[in-house]
């Protein structure tokens, strides 16, 4: 008998059926003798909805006035839910982030949570209330609505967790767990029964959407266990946590995948100080992500820059590299649209020699062109053809012996 | 140049292009000299959206939760009046109810202001700012959020005005101003340049729906300076204000005309102490408004009772009252339906003699029976038969010589 707090998504209460639903996991949980903090997202496309609303009053809207209109959403959820719950006699209170004591930084539509003054949330469990939270909001010190960003409501529920001393979060979502790799691509996907916080930050930067980085961080930070679990079934979900030396037997743990990628080549730049620092500084003013990077000199003269961007962000990254063409005084750039990234993750990898040199072995012999390399302590990722990125997960995640005998089935 | 309280209701920010056109007219208001605040609603027809939303959960919707999700639909209006404010580069900033320092009574669904701590308010002003405060909320000592309750954005309109000692209180609404009756039935009624308090409290319980009685109420104890004009014209409106006594000199102002009404009678009720209360309480814990009442006694022992409901509660009220037939012991009751309301209303009526007499003798005239009679010191107000109803209004609206020589052409 503990704390529980539990997060439901977006998709997890999309109408109101799948909200009675989550009222009947919630009243399940309170059953079992636990108490209960509930931290949703605002209803299905709602959030899309009241964006779209903003943007028909004006193309650049205020990101106070947006933070404004946005965080109705999850009021409306939280309003939804907790009625649900006492329909069902689950004596229940809905929060909006300022009453939940969620305190955050003084920005607009990325604020971080600063502080979350636990108090009233503290005195409904006491009175034997389920608490429900809006996610991805809280307030400023000047009173101010503020949103959190993207990955918002995990967050608002690994911090509410740290703050509360919860026993876990829970991360319900419309997935069952965290899986060796996507098993849309590779039908024996394997769920993890456990995974460490630094190989979840690795496969969700690498595209599993499930949970976002920022609340593995802070969960990282604040030893909160997580468990990501289905909204709707009853499978054990996967636990994130901090690692343990039996889980540092199985070297790699999943596979990633990327398509969202495009390669951006810049040949011969003159080899000068401060000549990288003027590619990466005008790309980040122009607020684009640069993820892959790869430098190889050119004998003391000149070297030539690959890295990866979006798919979307590649024709203006190419602009802005083509503006600079005789400040840096390359010969040549260019960009590759048609190319995937993937990536073995495992924490293992650290103590294991062999494991990289494994991956490539393994592309050569499929005949996969490996386009671009880089490796970290847990990671090793390699740009591929775009054609052949599916195969290349594939053959990667049988050949790291992470395939099950079944087949799994996808469902909620 | 001075400050305007300016409130928009829901048919007003009825959609995006709407509130774009009230942002016009603040900004032609700001660039006359005034500072402003507006007062919004939610958008048309948000609020029945969110309460349908909430019966999808439940019957019986928990009332805090109610409100919690009803206020944000005047969160979201604000946000989109200011984006569209700043948008033609008029500085603004909204505020929802706690956020302006609407502090309510602890009641949800109907709370009362209590008081404005106006200091965010009057700051923004200072800094040159038009202040979009959200309507019909507010918040609790206890930091929950409550709604006013019906006409809860007028209301807010009239406490922001009298809190910031502003100089007027603008009502934009879907009509031009108040009329001497309803222009739909009297094409020749007249638009009042001025209507006193009182006079516009009789309108409004009669069902002139433009200005909540509550509202009026409180701007006759601030001795708030009201002006009811269209949104969307320039045209003149009408002014609510203490009485004058030039103004006086006009002793029917307005005929007002009501058909949601059926009339109940209950023949020879033992004359009892308390029969009375036995009616009108049960009647009461139904839920069901009694608005007209009549009274006869017949002799010592019995006495004759005739009342109206509207017409959506007459068979329920009905029920009510044969239930306690045996406890009455009454002799009959029936109902009819088909009847209408007809009222002159002038607060000259109070110094005058002969106006009431003049009103049954027109009717009278016409061969118009008048079921029930009630008067009040500004108010006469006869039930006839529905098929007599709007001719009732002509002839009386005619008789008092509020016709306009020319037809009023109906417009927003």
């Amino acid at each position: 008998m503990g704390i529980v707090v539990q997060k439901y998504g977006g998709t997890s209460v999309g109408d109101v059926s799948k909200i009675k639903k989550v009222a009947e996991r919630v009243k399940q949980t309170v059953e079992e003798g636990d108490k209960v903090i509930v931290v949703v997202s605002a209803m299905g496309d709602q959030t899309d909805k009241l964006v779209s609303l903003m943007y028909e009053v004006t193309d650049t809207p205020p990101r106070r006035e947006m933070d404004m209109i946005l965080t109705t959403g999850e009021q409306v959820s939280i309003a939804l839910l907790s009625a649900s719950l006492q329909e069902m006699n689950v004596p229940s209170i809905s929060y909006t982030g300022w009453q939940a004591g969620i305190a955050t930084e003084p920005y607009f539509g990325n604020a971080r949570i600063i502080n979350i003054e636990s108090e009233r949330i503290q005195e409904s469990i006491d009175e034997g209330k389920v608490v429900i939270v809006a996610g991805f909001q809280g307030m400023t010190n000047e009173k101010e609505i503020a949103t959190l960003g993207r990955g918002g409501s995990d967050t608002t529920a690994v911090a509410v967790t740290a703050a509360l001393k919860a026993d876990r979060c829970e991360i319900n979502t419309d997935v069952d767990g965290i899986y060796s790799t996507d098993p849309r691509i590779v039908p024996y996907a394997k769920k993890l029964s456990t995974i460490s916080f630094d190989e979840m930050l690795e496969m969700a930067v690498l595209g599993a959407s499930v949970l976002h980085p920022r609340a593995v961080e802070l969960a990282k930070v604040h030893g909160v266990n997580l468990l990501v679990r289905s909204s709707f079934s009853d499978k054990e979900g996967t636990y994130v946590k901090e690692e343990n030396t039996l889980e540092k037997e199985i070297v790699v743990s999943g596979v990633a995948y990327d398509e969202d990628v495009s390669k951006i080549e810049v040949l011969d730049i003159r080899n000068e100080i401060g000549a990288m620092s003027k590619v990466f500084d005008s790309l980040a003013q122009a607020n684009i992500n640069v993820d892959m990077i790869v430098l190889s000199e050119h004998g003391a003269e000149t070297f030539h820059l690959a890295f990866t961007v979006g798919k979307e962000e590649a024709e203006r990254a190419m602009e802005i590299i083509e503006k600079q063409k005789e400040n840096l005084s390359f010969r040549h750039a260019f960009f590759e649209k048609d190319v995937a990234k993937v990536s073995i993750i495992g924490a293992g990898m650290i103590t294991n020699t062999g494991v990289a040199a494994k991956m490539f072995n393994v592309l050569n012999d499929n005949d996969i062109r490996m386009k671009m390399i880089t490796t970290s302590e847990i990671k090793v990722s390699c740009l591929v053809p775009l054609e052949y990125g599916k195969q290349s997960v594939k053959i990667l995640h049988s050949a790291y012996d992470l395939d099950t005998e079944n087949e799994t089935k996808i469902e909620a």
